[in-house]
């Protein structure tokens, strides 16, 4: 029986065998055609550049369609509208004790969720952080660094102008202030951020990758190409800083990857962002550390990278390519989470929320102490603690502050590092509950006991009032800005052919 | 040219199949075999038993060497005393503040960490917590309830004795006080905890898992036999709670599997463990929620069940089962983790101590928090604190110590869901500070400011000298037990054939 089996098992893998060999066969010669058309579009480029900058993005459409085709659809931004309700949600409307953690510093005026890189320059300029420079006789707010991540214009104007350290060298670009380059930052982030455009290489254009990679004694320039497929993400999204006094951009990665490295970094250099207002804490603003964050959740630690997840691959006519049109992997999970989970979508997409669910648990508490906490120092020092006493205190606000902002700053960082971000959360919990039992001790040596009165801030408007912003003021601002200044950028730029007609 | 190559390897993949065909011919043949093997072990079983529950684990082995020999190896303590140290540590003494978290509660005296099953019932005898019934008069201070996860002579007394809900019937199970049954428990967990001796089906042998499937409208009987290998776990490993009056078993699931959900359901039956005599707060006692908290990570959550990494698949001849042997999946990698993740088991090892050492450090700050908490509620109540201005306080105790015990109660709890241990012992920090600044306005009201004196609590020693806690004759007692009591029950069971010769 058991032989009879297996003889009647033999002929028919037999039979199956020569099917998957004829198979194979077409499958062969279909991939030899596929190969022949990739050849094909290489070798009739219609565009040689000898530069490894080409700032007009336009420029690639001819030879890269799917790329440049893809990059483009960047503007769409119905995923966001599906995902949050609308294609910009105002953060600072949702969760007004951002106000409060922000008063003093431009995050508080404005602070929307992110869309698509396509929007990067127009959003910048609207955005009330950058001031009105040219209104009302108003100076600039922020110096050119701010341009830093916002398109190709920036490695262009780096190397025409020069980009030393020397904040004294007349016109190196970071001596320059915000608006003195508006008329040169025109085109979005593009190509040449993260291509070389002799080759099409992969290659980061910002110099702080680069320069943080060397004094960790590692080259940016012998990364794989895997790596390189986070690094041109990990240029820009990353937490950063800018030196006292120059306003040269560096990344605190000195000590290593980690929220509490970057701290140790800029507590040896004794460095701050601004100084709280209401509790003169020297604050640390977190900038996006997205980099960081995913590589301490799993998919980093796996060497999944970046565009794995946000630029996957698709398949148009015989040419495989990465699909430019960055956003969530959620929009696409068939051709990203399914590349690997073989869960259904909605599966897939519940697993993420839930830890978003937990995160933001976590951080909604955080939120609220920590706004309390600034409030309530306000509330010791004006009634008469002295600096000594107010010092352990401060210190704790500005470890809760930057853990709560380490882990919030970044997109996507409660899926990237769930346990990692709930952990900073919850540090920040912990140092601005320790900060208030210090104050209330101190306000009771001081002859007040009880609850210290909290004013009200349940929304956006009174937050912003409570810190003294005039908010209508500078909104009504910044649409004569909109409507005056930045028109005359454009225009100037495609004068010079600086910004190509679309 | 691709035409050629076509033909060519045409003709290649033509003669790997027909060695591929030749190989899956041994194969079928050998499967036969194997097969064959292993219908003749099932045909020719030695014992057969009439009842579902056998106590005697050693009835078992002539038929099932493989499953009972690796069973009998969870007497092997090697693991643990390479991971923790010691073969079994000391928490209190790494962890003096667990002392005051438990203070008037037996868990105070003794907390070490679990060997395997082999030792339950040895381990269940010696440790403090369940008195020293018989010595100088001591009176029992567990039920008999506490046997409910000690071995298969449990099911077999239930059985006898009944097992009803009425304290008041004479003999019932629940109706004992532990020494009670001393004498009987003498078979430690073993084969008819999990399997209905009959026929080798997975049949967890407690009634609680039932009835509480039965509330939620679900039937055990029906369970999957994917499900029933974590079910049979789930029955001991889950948090559960002697009903006060009857000491009647019961696990707190009908509103769901979260920790907040069995709050919510002790809540409602104003449920607590014992009063904290510090803080006079009624506490819940969680009780190893792990098949709780496995539900809430990954592996739970895509129907990993317990046994596919606690009891890996073994091959030995022809016959493939799985192995008795249950400890971490940390022990053998290669059978465990590296079935599904293709990663080297260092690299698998480091993972999951990376999420340990986070959970860590924000447990080790709850337990300071909570520990001081609880000291300070006493100094307010001891300075003239009211009953009412102490019931808010303990109700964020409460909450505080629930979210730290569930979360870390659990074996494995850790890697089994580590966002969501790191969310628990976030919100157990959280309640705890709020605790704190609460006592210290409440005392401040009374008169008292600054910072509460809190005792040493530094070692296990002092912290238990600090509860009233005569440890020198707890333990010169319990070795009496021991040396008089104990091998009395084991005589007797004996005697009466309950406990074979080994």
């Amino acid at each position: 029986m058991a032989k009879q089996l297996k003889k009647w098992q033999g002929w028919l893998l037999f039979g199956g065998s020569m099917v998957i060999v004829f198979i194979l066969g077409l499958l062969v010669s279909s991939l030899m055609e596929r190969r022949a058309e990739v050849v094909s579009i290489f070798n009739n480029k219609r565009m040689v550049f000898e530069d490894a900058i080409v700032a007009q993005n336009e420029k690639f459409k001819a030879d890269y369609p799917r790329e440049y085709n893809t990059w483009s659809m960047t503007e769409d931004t119905s995923f966001e509208s599906k995902y949050n309700g609308s294609e910009e949600v105002d953060v600072l409307e949702q969760r007004p004790e951002m106000v409060i953690l922000w008063a003093g510093y431009a995050f508080s005026r404005n602070y929307n969720t992110p869309r698509g890189h396509k929007h990067a320059l127009e959003d910048m300029r609207k955005i009330l952080r950058t001031g009105n420079p040219g209104i009302d006789g108003d100076a600039d707010i922020q110096p050119a660094t701010c341009w830093t991540c916002k398109g190709p214009d920036v490695p262009r104007m780096m190397r025409e102008l020069g980009n030393g350290v020397d904040q004294f060298e007349p016109g190196n670009f970071y001596h320059l202030r915000w608006s003195q380059l508006g008329n040169e930052m025109v085109n979005t982030i593009g190509c040449s951020d993260c291509h070389d455009a002799r080759t099409m290489e992969l290659r980061p254009a910002r110099p702080a990758l680069y320069e943080a990679w060397e004094r960790a004694g590692k080259d940016v320039n012998k990364a794989t190409h895997q790596e390189m497929r986070s690094l041109v993400c990990a240029q820009c999204h990353t937490e950063y800083y800018f030196v006292k006094g120059t306003d040269y951009l560096m990344f605190p990665q000195d000590k290593g990857m980690t929220c509490e490295d970057a701290e140790a970094y800029y507590d040896e250099i004794g460095f701050y962002d601004y100084i709280h207002p209401l509790s003169k804490t020297p604050i640390l603003k977190a900038q996006h550390p997205g980099y960081e964050i995913a590589l301490q959740g799993i998919h980093g630690q796996r060497g999944v990278s970046c565009a794995d997840c946000h630029m996957p691959y698709m398949s148009e006519g015989g040419v495989k390519f990465t699909d430019h049109h960055i956003m969530s992997p959620l929009a696409n999970i068939d051709r990203t989470c399914q590349t690997c989970h073989r869960q259904d979508a909605e599966t897939l997409r519940q697993n993420v929320y839930e830890r978003q669910d937990k995160c933001t648990e976590i951080r909604n508490r955080a939120e609220k102490e920590l706004a309390a906490a600034h409030i309530e120092a306000k509330f010791a020092i004006d009634n008469g603690a002295t600096e000594a006493e107010m010092k352990p205190i401060q210190d704790l606000l500005r470890k809760s502050q930057w853990r709560w902002d380490y882990a919030i700053a970044s997109h996507g960082a409660t899926f990237h590092a769930p346990q990692e971000v709930t952990r900073l959360l919850s540090l920040s919990v912990d140092f601005a509950q320790q900060a208030r039992l210090a104050i209330a001790k101190v306000c009771a040596k001081h002859g007040f006991i009880g609850d210290i009165p909290l004013p009200d801030i349940s929304t956006k408007a009174k937050a912003q009032q409570y810190i003294g912003l005039d908010m209508p003021k500078l909104e009504e601002k910044n649409q004569r800005f909109l409507d005056e200044i930045v028109p005359k950028w454009i225009e100037d730029a495609k004068a010079k052919g600086k910004l190509l007609e679309q």
